[in-house]
């Protein structure tokens, strides 16, 4: 007898049906002889109804406040699964977070997971009961409730599997698994079985939305075994698990894209130490997260210093940069809100030479202009113009996935 | 400085205009010198869509489960009331019933307060905060989610104010006060200045809405300085107290009719120990509560049987009553939907002989045929045909309000 645990996303639970639906597959797994710990979503548009209501109370709606509000989501839909579950004659029991109790940091909207107390769980585990845990939500050491963040539920699922050795982390959705790139953008774009936990993490970093970040670390760091696949359709999805040799045969894995950056750039910074720092200590003051920084080479005794920060943030960025231009004698700021960031990710770049060349020549040819490069061991991302996202994607894509191998 | 609790109904928090409003309400009593604690309701409507959703996903859904949903909307409401406090400029803090610990026993959907552990909320007042509780939620022993039942929200603001010892406890409503009957059906209505803790008892207790009766007998209990107002007009409303000499001078304090109930006779029942016993305890097994009960007495050794039930459990009585009517060799049992009971309350009573009798003769001269009379120290309920009750209403609330003291 095995122990399951089950996420299901806001789609899987968004309407009365999709409800008894997930409790159908849920009461299906439990008489199939294994223990089932559901974790579920709000509704899907719940989270985004209350917190419309929140900023139509106060244009900066406290935090503490607006983690009471956006927990009470999926305090419902844990409520009605468990009440669709017993429907079907199965024993069922919900908690919240302050009952299992998933004790959290106090940083309100985006807090971290520091424990989990299991022994409720397991003891109504014990007893016959499937188990349907809110997810998305905590409790601080003082008992103030906290959420996780955007797509936090897939964090609560991968703990909640880490605390209790769980045998699998199925992640319930409204795609069939991982795929190559957007099938949305890029027809040929195919399932992946299996993908390592380091490429899901690039991949998710760099645009992928079908798994939260801190999700996927917490799955390598505690090796959860990860299914990803589909609510309403019965099939085998992608499994995330450790890198193993064969994976190294396989150059690119993945083809992503991120449209939600801008680029701002601070024109003839001097070229002295500190001032780099000075800039980014101001934004990150402002809780602004950078994500690539380039800095050219200094010729003139001056530098440009480029980076790129989330679209929503990137107005107030712009405001503390030109505050600072003048203080560090820099000669000006320039922004461009029209970026995308194209990456390819795969373990398999390890081995391979020249990969990045081959990135850029394939763009090249399509008279595709990189503003900005960053790699790691296993991604390389650039910088482009957004109007050519979607012809970058299917490009590289064609050439390092479907034509896999050659170079 | 003083320790006010104040109480906001769901039509009071209904709105986010409404919201707001009150928020002001709150500021303006903490900036004039109180210590204030909120306990608020769910906006209006939402306990309502949320067992829809519940009974959309289960026919007969499980107890413990639809408590935990239906907290979910006074948490919506204390976030959102605390945001709009806050946003005011003021500090504020919602708690929870479990964070309270507001604790109950573990009757679901009808639970009763057992104690309230004050130390959080004395520790926010104390460091100037103004504390915002959801009401209607408490938890069990184990820490499961309960729920007070219809109104509970009332009861949750005496029982803060009586575990605070607060100096006043306002429920705030869409009513100006506590009226001598309903103004909606008697034009004459007028608002009570003060009514002691008994009459307002069995005012609600006969129909009256405006508190849950099990608020009444706290607010009694505790000797609870209870002040019924308007959130909307700004005006003086009803102070619940204890009873005083002046009010035997006034011999009916309200009027109130209940369209709620149906009654069921059991005829010929023989007239043996026991079996009435019989009926009433099956009655109770099923959960339903019985009201008025008249047996006649006895002729022919036998006996007619005749109760009232809420209409609501009417059907299921009857089947219950229809069981059980051979075995216990009665004749048959007949039902009447189309009931009202119609009631005077009054502390003069005590003092003031005659009071029935007058009561009969005013609703005889209408026509107006008695079918059960129900009476206790300071209340007398007759139960007549459905159609008379807002006729008995007002000819009743003439006699014996309009015209003062004229027997």
């Amino acid at each position: 007898m095995a122990l399951i645990v089950q996420k299901y996303g806001g789609t899987s639970v968004g309407t009365i049906e999709r409800i008894k639906h997930v409790a159908r597959k849920i009461v299906a797994t439990k008489q199939a002889g294994n223990d089932v710990v559901v974790v579920v979503s709000a509704m899907a548009g719940e989270t985004n109804r209350l917190s419309g209501l929140a900023r139509q109370v106060s244009e900066s709606p406290d935090e503490r406040e607006c983690d009471v509000l956006l927990a009470s989501g999926e305090q419902v839909s844990a409520s009605l699964v468990s009440l669709a579950i017993k429907d079907l004659g199965q024993r069922a029991r919900s908690f919240l977070g302050h009952q299992v109790r998933i004790e959290t940091d106090s940083a309100y909207g985006r807090a971290s997971i520091k424990s989990i107390d299991s022994t409720r769980i397991l003891n109504a585990l014990r007893s016959g009961e499937i188990v349907v845990v809110a997810g998305f939500q905590g409790v601080d050491e003082q008992g103030n409730i906290t959420t996780l963040g955007r797509g936090g539920s897939d964090t609560s699922a991968v703990a909640m599997a880490a605390a209790l050795g769980a045998g699998a982390c199925e992640i319930y959705t409204d795609v069939e698994g991982v795929y190559t790139t957007d099938p949305s953008i890029c027809p040929n774009a195919r399932k992946l079985a299996r993908i390592s936990y380091e490429e899901m993490l690039e991949l998710a970093s760099t645009g992928a939305k079908v798994l939260q970040i801190r999700s996927v670390e917490l799955a390598k760091k505690f090796s959860v075994p990860v299914h990803v696949r589909s609510t309403f359709a019965d099939v085998v999805g992608t499994w995330l698990v450790e890198e193993d040799e064969s994976m190294d045969s396989v150059m690119v894995s993945g083809v992503t894209y991120d449209k939600d950056e801008a680029k701002i750039t601070v024109l003839k910074v001097p070229d002295r130490p500190g001032l780099a720092a000075q800039v980014f200590g101001s934004i990150a003051e402002a809780h602004i997260v950078v994500d690539m920084i380039i800095q050219n080479a200094s010729e003139d005794g001056t530098t440009d210093l480029t980076f790129t920060v989330p679209k929503a943030d990137y107005k107030n960025a712009i405001a503390i940069v030109q505050k600072i231009a003048p203080i560090i004698q820099a000669k000006g700021v320039t922004v461009d809100p029209d970026i995308a960031k194209v990456s390819i990710v795969g373990a398999g770049m390890r081995t391979h030479a020249g990969v990045a060349a081959k990135m850029f020549q394939i763009l090249a040819r399509e008279g595709i202009n990189i503003e900005m490069i960053s790699t790691s061991e296993i991604k390389i991302s650039v910088v482009i113009d957004e109007k050519y996202a979607e012809l970058a994607v299917r490009v590289l894509h064609e050439a390092f996935i479907e034509k896999q191998g050659v170079l």
